[in-house]
């Protein structure tokens, strides 16, 4: 590969891996403004999401360079749009933290969320922040040993969403319909922030290759 | 713009719009199995998700082909990738209405939603249908008039949104826990097919001329 090349993927890889830090570190302050009903850490968050979108245009146009600096082979055009799939996931994973923040906000000076539900809360975005972490890692040192750590993360959250999902049906659940309509959602932006995560794992080797997982495993096989 | 290129860029805007097509109709079908209890259209609309995933790669094959097919100028780099977008955000409509359907399938025989509000789910499906509808004349006749219908059955479908959630925060609210979780991810599911198709008609002279709609107000004004 031209080394200018492999020089401004690494860029776009820093640049993208940066944002999953700024996502990492605002559901960590959502989660906390969500338990603890804190308006200034909700509002934090909330106007830090401009900086996401700044990040996010400034991907997308090294993005474009680098489709420009390269004769369009179908590999590096693979790569490059890999990249861009990625920004907008990891774009989407700072708007769901934006979400739980809003609904922080909107419910101060009191809690959205009912105290016998906060542990699982609380396990969600612990869970939510390791795998932005995660993100960042597999972007910023193309550590592909990591993947297994995110599945692992992913179910580890689908678990805590359908227990939640239990609770909310169960006839012990004695709080208003409010909080089971903002348990609902919550628990949705944080499963849906996984979501994302696993979404930018099966993107990562295409980035950084061009060849694919699956690709990979065909190759292997013939 | 070369012949070859400019042909293989609508015919890739008609496998979208086939998408969006498919998108509408399963949301149609999902919307009917909901307010029905319908078991057999929701299982029609889950296995028809299918078609979706096969279309959507089919898409990402063409747009591909597109970007080897030229040099990759800025404006046609910047088509493509317009194009991808639109590929992504029409099958998660897609997915939205296979999980309406699933709702529809796990609550049956009884219904998902209570009587009460079935007729605004019935008026979220119309305008999902329209928006749908409208996303594949935007594709198929590259009729940029169509834009100010989209923003106002967008307006359109966040009202209903709002309204069911101001209805399941009424103290006249004697459901079940389980419909106002059903309730709350259903009109999500509404409003996200909304905010999906909005995002189309962002992208959509971007796709056709290779100049989004800001840059050209800005070529405009100078």
């Amino acid at each position: 590969m031209h080394l200018a090349y492999t020089q401004q993927l690494a860029d776009l890889a820093h640049t993208v891996g940066q944002m999953a830090a700024l996502a990492g570190s605002a559901m960590d302050q959502a989660t906390r403004a969500l338990l603890e009903a804190d308006l200034f850490g909700a509002e934090e968050v909330i106007s830090s999401y401009d900086t996401m979108t700044e990040l996010s245009q400034r991907a997308e146009e090294k993005a474009f360079a680098l489709l420009a600096l390269r004769a369009p082979v179908a590999g590096d055009a693979r790569q490059v749009i890999a990249g861009i799939k990625i920004t907008a996931d990891v774009e989407r994973m700072g708007k769901l933290a934006l979400h739980v923040a809003r609904i922080a906000r909107r419910r101060h000076p009191e809690h959205a969320v009912p105290i016998d539900v906060r542990p699982q809360f609380a396990e969600m975005g612990r869970i939510a922040v390791a795998l932005a972490c995660a993100v960042r890692e597999l972007l910023e040192s193309r550590d592909r040993f990591r993947a297994g750590r995110l599945d692992c993360e992913d179910e580890a959250m689908d678990e805590l969403h359908r227990r939640l999902f239990t609770a909310l049906m169960d006839q012990n659940w004695t709080h208003e319909i409010q909080a089971a309509v903002d348990v609902t959602l919550l628990s949705r932006f944080y499963e849906r922030f996984a979501d994302h995560a696993v979404a930018i794992d099966s993107h990562v080797a295409l980035f950084f290759t061009g060849a694919s997982r699956a690709d990979r495993g065909r190759r292997l096989r013939h």
